[in-house]
């Protein structure tokens, strides 16, 4: 008997997507029969979480509470979501439901740990990156964790805001790509896509590096677990 | 205030992750509070609806009610299933349940009609060409539809679950190809990707022709209707 996987969605809406994809892609399966059963609530109108963190707009929590127990009541047994900033908000959501969260946090840095990078570079929103969220799970592995700092953060929120939630399929990388190369000479020896968006701008602008998708990561160990 | 869609998924998984991918694409948004909230019931175990069809398996209709009605509980507006085939079981299905269903029969016959297309291919699995469902859609409108026969048709049932279902890029698909130039030949002015997995067959595989997706009309028309 498998678990159901509750997906709490919307954040964005293609990053969902792109999750529910590669848990699928992370399933052994030769027929439907054999797939993991998955309950999506894809709820874009959650209030934009850089926003509440930057202290720029309405929390998030009471409508991502609602979420997850719309996804308790259709029957998940645990929830994932499909956002890193909203982890953030975790520790104020956690208490208000009764089925657990896998962290998309903890399975990239469970991932990083595997591979023995000692210094990654975090790709991710100015909300994640003031969180610290990445930083604090990664130190606590020895991990060091670098951001593109003040000057160039910027690259990585129009990315995901101009050219991914946007759907800007003609968007110019040429400025981000420089940024990884640089960040590359400051010894990262991979990078975090930290924002479910961005493994969705890496598919639509054809980036190369040395990436760790937390999409991808979280959508295996989803699949672990319901298959447990 | 958007209304909010329900898929009925999982028949099977990887053709319900197009069909959201189809509804975000087909919504005018700059942020992610403008798209259409959705709920997805990814529901892979419900039983197999060609088997049930001719007669060796169990029917589907008691699982898709209870998919339905999760989707009603979660406070879902109105149904769309992404399965042509399941569509056979709707008039059993329909009366226990309280929301209505948008069917992809009828918005693709629409579209087909919209094109003033007078014969068109059913690429479709053999419990489809059975049930009859595209046939009597079409010939209501006064629209011929040719299925690829007794002969060929494993071709279309082999591509869906030796090729798409099973993940399988390596797939040849000369003999498919083939089968399409003869009923262009039979006079097929266009094709009804008439089953949710030949789109996604048509992007693995790069197949080319005059393809009337009824998963994309079925998503334009979803999104029409939530922002109705």
């Amino acid at each position: 008997m498998m678990k159901t996987i509750g997906i709490m969605g919307g954040m964005g809406p293609m990053a969902t997507v792109d999750l529910m994809k590669k848990i699928i892609l992370a399933t052994p399966a030769k027929t439907d029969q054999e797939h993991v059963p998955i309950f999506v609530d894809n709820a874009p109108q959650i209030p934009d979480r850089t926003k509440a963190i930057l202290g720029q707009g309405e929390s998030p929590v009471p409508a991502m509470v609602k979420s997850a127990r719309r996804l308790e009541t259709a029957g998940a047994d645990f929830i994932i979501i499909a956002c890193n900033t909203a982890h953030y908000f975790l520790p104020e959501v956690a208490p208000q439901i009764k089925i657990p969260v896998l962290s998309i946090v903890e399975t990239a840095a469970n991932e990083i740990q595997k591979r023995g990078y000692k210094k990654v570079g975090l790709l991710a929103t100015s909300g994640t990156i003031r969180t610290g969220l990445y930083q604090k799970a990664l130190n606590a592995k020895g991990i060091e964790c670098l951001a593109p700092g003040a000057e160039k953060q910027h690259l990585i929120d129009d990315l995901i805001y101009d050219g991914v939630k946007a759907s800007n399929m003609a968007y110019d990388t040429a400025p981000v790509c420089q940024l990884l190369d640089s960040m590359q000479q400051e010894g990262a020896e991979g990078f975090i896509l930290g924002c479910t968006e961005v493994p969705v701008a890496v598919e639509m602008y054809n980036l190369k590096g040395a990436f760790i998708d937390s999409t991808e990561e979280l959508a295996k160990a989803a699949v672990k677990l319901a298959k447990a």
